[in-house]
């Protein structure tokens, strides 16, 4: 092939790419003005036919799985391709749950009235065009799909390339579902190709889209970041602390660390770092860790917590700012409240971080001076999740502090205008 | 000079420019952690310490406008410059107002109570390090140093060279109040270099600096936006709209007109296109052409406007994106409500469209699909405005959609994390 016919086979799939795009955002101006009923009528006709499409979707599945088993990929890692038992069910649910929900659009919160009478409110409105890229899981086309068109935005779809047979049937389906209801067809678009390149010149494109959501490993979204033009809200990795201060109840302390390390592993929200006030690491520790190491958890400790827990290997320096999404967990005796938020500023992501305690003025100290996304006393790090904090669904949990920051909703994928109601004021 | 001491001197310099940054997001964690009593006592001795320094100021001022007016640049930039009169005042009233205004830092919102008993809530946290790059006018330093402090931020401040002197004067003395109060120093620094790479440099320190806001001409805008791998708050131009609909009553359709236009001339939130629905053309027109023309206004109208009113020229195309920040007013004729917001679509910058209508169904159309940061009814464009809307203050008016959008006050330099207070409960 020679070079000049590469740069036109480049150059055919940008302007692929960019009529993509310029249709998503004609498309998001006209979705910005729907009501709730046709988005709602849109979801639900959507889970009636994906129900309908079930064999020919879970047969688009099947390719993907092939062909990543015939490239030798890991057990879990395909497991997460697959659509079936449950994680189905729970899409479908996922679109009927988000029907039911609130929409946020046009709704006009603190409306003020200023002294020469002129009245001012704040209308929540669509973003415009969200582009989504993702990794793996084909779920979070129809789950980021049904969230991005009930807050009033069109949605381009990149998931994984190992994906993109699911994701392609999923979309067709979805878009199918619009052109049967009043949705426009285009607030729904999967990007055909799995070229990086296309990628790359899509992030580009801020004259079209107006947020770009990354999911995924740390590498996609290092990428993603660097090489955008267009705002990012990263959804980023989750190393997440639990500090048991010096009152900390030893009953309740096993049980959050318990509920936060092994209810799921491979989750953002787990914690992967034990914080123990050292005045009380004697007295906690050795149950804790007894309990944990019984279900399997491997302890990586500092010296301090092998010391007092001989089942513990010895933590290195790179384990205190690891995701590790499996059943390991990082110990470490700090001097107490101070030197516990010093570390978590240290080696933190951001993320979520609860302090076991029973002194008024230490919790609230925590709620104050932490300044990660979610922030907690006597609970577990799992409800840093968007359901469980009444947000009624959630994209994803941003670690970036602009626009939104945590677990983020509907309300996350809109934004706010001055809406100014008059009788002729006039500034002068 | 060889290649290689070049080298040295750029490396030299984006290093000097990376322990200012640094050392800004280590004041970053202490200003966050201020109580308004020590942010406030900042404010107030720095007035006073402003007024104690007038003179050198005003000599290092003098030093920036000589350079200017040797440099042949034109009087109205030169003014811009200047630090005399009223502009001194209004800097030294600004400290002392934000002084009085709420602190945002550690306020809750909306707390609810889960089924389990949970609370979650929502407190307002500082950013951590913002950086302003803005041209011209060096009162700027003092008015983005005094908001970004009091909302918990430290601010890295980045003026034009042509005001360099003015800026670290201010600079120093805002400092040397800090030295003197409780604030961190560094919470508030002036890149002492004049030098363009220095500042690409600075737009690439993601790991210290977490929100960008350029003020300025659209080429500054664009520049900023292109290179930043930090997230960039637009302060854009302003192309504003008024639509004068069929049924505007035409005294008050031209006292709006002549108070969003000639009020003040440079400023984003005025007039720069007039729309005027075709059946009330003639009936409105005439008149309202006729006071502006009478104050010096330059009428560029599309065809039919030049036929009902002669005093105008005909308008080129790029007169309808254009803000003219001049006695210039772009006026057209259109089909009705739906063809102007047609037309605000295509030229529009998002920033403040207000209707004239004395019908409900079209004042509440305008309101709903008109998604500018700021739409109003039956008033003036001037009043897009931070101070004007009851925010208090105001850092600019930002026309991107994510995180701030409109004019933009101490809560738009802060964000909201998850606070969750608990009893010991478990997901499972």
């Amino acid at each position: 092939m020679s070079l000049s016919s590469t740069k036109d086979t480049a150059s055919d799939l940008n302007a692929q790419v960019r009529e993509l795009a310029e249709r998503s955002s004609l498309a998001a101006e006209k979705t910005a003005e729907l009501g709730s009923r046709e988005k709602d009528a849109w979801l639900l006709h959507a889970a009636d036919l994906l129900e309908q499409e079930r064999a020919a979707i879970q047969d688009a599945n099947s390719e993907d799985l092939a062909a990543a088993e015939g490239r030798g990929v890991s057990a879990p890692l395909v497991k997460r391709l697959e659509l079936a038992g449950g994680k189905w069910d729970d899409m479908l649910a996922g679109l009927r749950d988000v029907a039911a929900l609130p929409d946020p659009v046009g709704r006009v919160e603190s409306t003020t009235v200023r002294p020469n009478g002129l009245r001012v409110g704040r209308m929540r409105i669509p973003l415009g065009v969200i582009g989504m890229v993702y990794e793996s899981r084909p779920n979070v086309t129809v789950d980021a799909a049904a969230l991005c068109v009930k807050a009033g935005n069109a949605v381009v779809l990149r998931g994984g390339s190992e994906a993109i047979h699911s994701n392609r049937a999923l979309g067709d389906v979805l878009r199918r579902a619009a052109r049967e209801t009043e949705v426009p067809e285009d607030a729904i678009a999967v990007v055909p190709v799995t070229d990086r390149a296309a990628i790359d010149y899509l992030l580009e494109l801020d004259e079209f889209i107006d947020l770009i959501i990354p999911r995924g490993g740390p590498e996609l979204i290092r990428k993603v970041t660097r090489s955008s033009r267009i705002p990012v809200i990263k959804h980023d990795a989750g190393v997440c602390h639990v500090f048991l201060d010096e009152t900390a109840n030893v009953d309740m302390a096993r049980e959050i660390v318990i509920d936060s390390k092994i209810r799921q592993m491979a989750v953002c929200n787990g914690v992967e770092t034990l914080l123990v006030h050292r005045a009380a690491a004697d007295a906690l520790l050795p149950e804790i860790l007894k309990a944990l190491h019984e279900q399997r958890v491997e302890i990586r400790g500092d010296p301090v917590t092998c010391e007092i827990f001989p089942g513990s290997v010895p933590a290195s320096e790179s384990d205190w700012s690891e995701e590790f999404l499996a059943p390991i967990l990082a110990v470490k005796v700090v001097d107490g409240l101070d030197d516990a938020i010093e570390h978590i500023r240290r080696y933190g992501s951001d993320h979520t971080e609860i302090i076991i305690t029973e002194r008024y003025d230490n919790a609230q100290k925590w709620l104050q001076r932490v300044n990660s996304s979610t922030v907690g006393v006597n609970c577990s790090t799992a409800f840093s999740d968007g359901f469980r904090l009444g947000l009624g669904a959630e994209i994803g949990i941003s670690t970036s502090k602009l626009h939104a920051y945590g677990p983020m909703g509907l309300e996350g994928l809109t934004t706010l205008k001055f809406v100014l109601q008059g009788e002729g004021q006039l500034r002068e």
